[in-house]
């Protein structure tokens, strides 16, 4: 029994990988893999079709709202946003939380004003900013609602008169939202939707089509809303893992469901880690991520020993971001509540003895 | 038994879809899932680095040669190829032969001045243009080396005084060519390389940075070439079948061995063809596709049994390209020799029925 607590690529249900490794072997009983089928067959139209329509169920999206699944990771969209959204002599704003809250700042530039409404970078990226106000002729407000590697989480939908544009890459489907607040909300799908290589798009068409620009057709999200998602081959199998997690999320109750489960998991990983005092975790507390859960060790000579223990007790992806160094645990959808229940008891053992 | 005539995604080997549904319950005997693991570990890491090894081997890439592997199909190349090599003021050469050198071309012309040096759109695009030539002020000459809609294949590398750029994405590998003779080369991973959601490229990289446009960082060659296709989360998976796919080519001798099984397959689907007045080839001789074989059936009212023929006889993918209709056999590396003699044996006997 490996216990993953990977950021990303990360932890699918089991159930997930069966269904997974069967399709590739034969696809729904065609004797064919899923490899290996044409992407405008009715085989594989009908896997875009039904996890477009969980995406909108689990989502509880308005009619209104289109929903993509596109090449490229949540990277891509750091440029597709403002390419065609943001006009060359207009503004838009960013909120700064981190690296991920950066990236897309640079490549805004390369379009378009920017202007960043607040940054949380006087503290090393431990909070989230709040009572920034966001100008009212910004084209768009964009953040990023939960921050991987420095483990912060925005709790909050910010108050803004612009669309909101959200990076949610790494906290979307964990909890209960009004996700139809958001004009534009993108997620690589590698964390809570599915496997690494697609990415999940739900846009508003009326913000569509406002900038004089030249965009190309793999680049323009109204050529992808005409052409279904289908306008080059998309990456089928990808999708088609996305589809497989949905079911699950379906079946377990949808996002409240899986809300619960990861509260609990939060909260005892955060209140294990708030008693023992060889820890301690860097965010503020009414900021902490309850996917990335970010700590250190107050002795540096024990970081050792605890990543050796950790280890030993078949714990992988506990060492914290290159960039920031420390430990972080992910507590994805499919984390089940016992990898959390045998870290803490790890923990506790590591503390008593080194305490 | 399924034969399983595809136009891509495609057949792959037998061995690649085992292989594949083995990592996806157990990697490597990590206990995780291909799926799960971070795309910074050592364990993806190698992959990616026996898999660009395997290019630059099978290809006989000289050592200047940058190989990568990126998101967003051969489409995404489209634009990505004149965004990094064409400037506003500059012109880039084209060769138009078909659905698929269209479209490039169509992207071009939004980042500079495109000149069309043939066209075949005359007679339907059912050969090749010979004689051309190719300005030598263009920044480049782009061509798809084979047509997968109309069924033709460029048998000869044009001589130009300019960098060659070359869509092939539907007959790399297939063949023993001089790879180093051009500048860059893409290709969509889901003919004969692998699976559907990553891009193979191979580019010079003294071609890139003299344009003076700014480039986001998901789009710009140098920044995937210093990060070694790891500028974000690679399309893990698509990237594991691509090395698999690679391994069972170097397995069976190469492209050379992949080769002379192609002509085997082309020779004898041909060859049969052309002995039965039923049906007729679409393509002039000379210019006939080895991976994609279009024809038709002279009496329209035989359609729809030939197809149903083909379907109860275990036959997928036939039916033509929904722009030109009729049908194609598409004889990626993958697809048995066996596969064409069965399809053939049907073709004789619907012949001997119909004839």
């Amino acid at each position: 029994m490996v216990y993953n607590f990977n950021s990303g690529p990360s932890i699918l249900p089991k159930e997930v990988f069966e269904q997974a490794a069967t399709a590739i072997t034969d696809f729904n009983n065609t004797g064919l893999s899923i490899l290996e089928i044409g992407h405008r067959t009715d085989l594989f139209m009908s896997v875009l079709e039904e996890a477009t329509a969980l995406v909108k169920e689990l989502m509880q999206l308005s009619a209104e709202k289109e929903v993509l699944f596109l090449h490229g990771g949540a990277s891509t969209q750091f440029f597709q946003v403002p390419m065609n959204l943001l006009n060359e002599q207009a503004m838009a704003a960013y909120l700064d939380c981190g690296v991920w809250g950066i990236k897309p700042i640079k490549e805004a530039r390369l379009f378009g004003k920017v202007e960043v409404v607040a940054s949380s970078k006087d503290r090393n990226y431990t909070y989230i900013p709040k009572n920034f106000s966001v100008p009212a002729d910004a084209a768009y407000f964009h953040y990023t609602t939960n921050n991987t590697i420095e483990g912060t989480q925005m709790h909050f939908i910010p108050d803004t008169q612009v669309p909101l544009v959200a990076d949610m890459s790494s906290d979307i489907l964990s909890t209960v939202i009004d996700f139809n607040r958001f004009s534009l909300i993108y997620a690589g799908a590698q964390k809570n939707i599915g496997a690494a290589g697609v990415n999940l798009l739900v846009v508003d068409k009326d913000i569509l089509g406002k900038t004089n620009r030249k965009i190309p057709s793999m680049m323009d999200y109204r050529v992808h809303i005409e052409n279904g998602s289908m306008l080059n081959t998309p990456p089928v199998f990808a999708i088609y893992v996305c589809l497989l997690t949905l079911r699950w999320l379906k079946k377990i109750g949808g996002i409240a469901a899986a809300e619960k489960v990861n509260n609990e998991k939060a909260a005892l990983l955060y209140d294990t880690l708030d008693s023992l005092p060889v820890f301690r975790p860097t965010v503020a507390k009414e900021d902490r991520s309850k996917m990335n859960v970010v700590f250190i060790i107050e002795d540096p000579a024990l970081e050792k020993d605890f990543l050796a223990r950790c280890k030993q007790e078949q714990m992988v992806g506990i060492k914290g971001h290159r960039s920031v160094g420390g430990f972080r645990a992910s507590l994805y959808n499919a984390l089940p509540l016992k990898s959390v229940q045998v870290l803490t008891d790890i923990m506790k053992d590591f503390a008593f003895k080194n305490g």
